[in-house]
């Protein structure tokens, strides 16, 4: 998989692309990421990437001349399955998502900043619009980043345990339950005789209970959803 | 305000938290960040922070003497607001929760990081548990810091314009409608006559009109909600 993103503060992209899972991903070439900085690609003679809003009012907006170079440079070198535009009006970003993506060859991501993008963009370039959550952020640099690593852990060959990844909360529509490590007890606080029992059909009884009590206290409207379909 | 951040894998958070938004503000003192490395508080001789799971399964837990160590001597040095715990199991994130935390004096975030955290930790120490959205990441890094970037911007002096920041996306319940900037044509496609008209009160209701339309195509139930209480 290739994944390109397009960024008007790339910097902000470096360590959390670089370190841990996705880092370790691209050093064994399981993807590749290609940054792209905006500012490369404006006809400015400031390079600038952005001005003021028509009709006024705070924040600035992206200008389309950049990003319509950056995005028909890249078109010209490959085909794109995705072109993803993070943005707080997006459409809200699930595992579902993450699943379908981490199948493609080659996505892109467009990131917005300062107020959003001029639509004009939105409308000639994007085929996906993508919001990780219901809060504003200062840019789509974050959320670009929590998409990739969603989906690049997916990857075969980049968690070392594949089953790790399948029985993660989301997974299978119910958060997961309590986990304990070594020691036994520490300051006084035990492990469930359960997880210590060696029973094999107790211990996953034990993880099936939490975790259906774990996500009806916490997200009822998930429990309700799996109740309905299981 | 002061924002303590413990990671097993610290690296990850530098870039983000360095430019931009959140290290302008840093840069301004108007927030103090601190990143504390788990390791550095482990008593193991590899300083080891995970181990296996009890009961079995993939993936690895963070122990809690790290944990217990780095927190316990944080807490002796001044009070916490809060001690926040990034996981996917935890309440959905929102607006509203960045407002309320953008008011506090001293808050910490501990990142999840391999299978989870020993839930003795969680029981213990943490006094509220986040998730940014319904997808699994590899680590709570991400989630810290897009929570912090939430909170950040809405510092007194963080955005160069405060109204910028009300007028986004979620604060009002509703998405915002499209931007443009110049040019007023490009490649064919034209900005909307109304947005160049000067009227203000025409660009006003405009907004509002296209703010609905794409609240009700992108999210129909914020829409259900903005109706019923509006």
């Amino acid at each position: 998989m290739r994944i390109d993103i397009i960024s008007a503060v790339p910097q902000l992209l470096e360590s959390p692309l670089s370190h841990s899972i996705v880092g370790n991903a691209r050093e064994s070439d399981l993807v590749e990421i290609q940054i792209h900085d905006l500012r490369d690609y404006s006809e400015d003679k400031h390079n600038k990437v952005d001005d003021y809003p028509y009709g006024g009012g705070a924040g600035m907006v992206l200008t389309p001349q950049p990003i319509f170079s950056c995005i028909n440079h890249l078109k010209k070198q490959r085909e794109y399955d995705e072109i993803i535009f993070t943005a707080p009006d997006g459409i809200p970003f699930k595992q579902q998502h993450a699943n379908e993506l981490s199948l493609k060859g080659n996505v892109m991501f467009l990131c917005g900043h300062y107020k959003g993008v001029d639509q004009r963009v939105r409308d000639a370039l994007i085929t996906k619009e993508f919001s990780i959550g219901d809060y504003v952020l200062s840019g789509g640099e974050l959320p670009a980043m929590v998409m990739i690593d969603a989906m690049v852990r997916l990857l075969p060959g980049v968690l070392g345990d594949a089953e790790s990844a399948l029985s993660d909360s989301f997974q299978n529509d119910l958060l997961e339950g309590p986990v304990y490590t070594r020691p036994a007890e520490f300051k006084g606080m035990k492990v469930p005789d359960v997880l210590r029992s060696g029973d094999h059909k107790k211990v996953e009884e034990w993880r099936h209970k939490t975790s259906l009590e774990r996500t009806k206290n916490v997200r009822p409207e998930l429990f309700k959803k799996f109740r309905k379909e299981h």
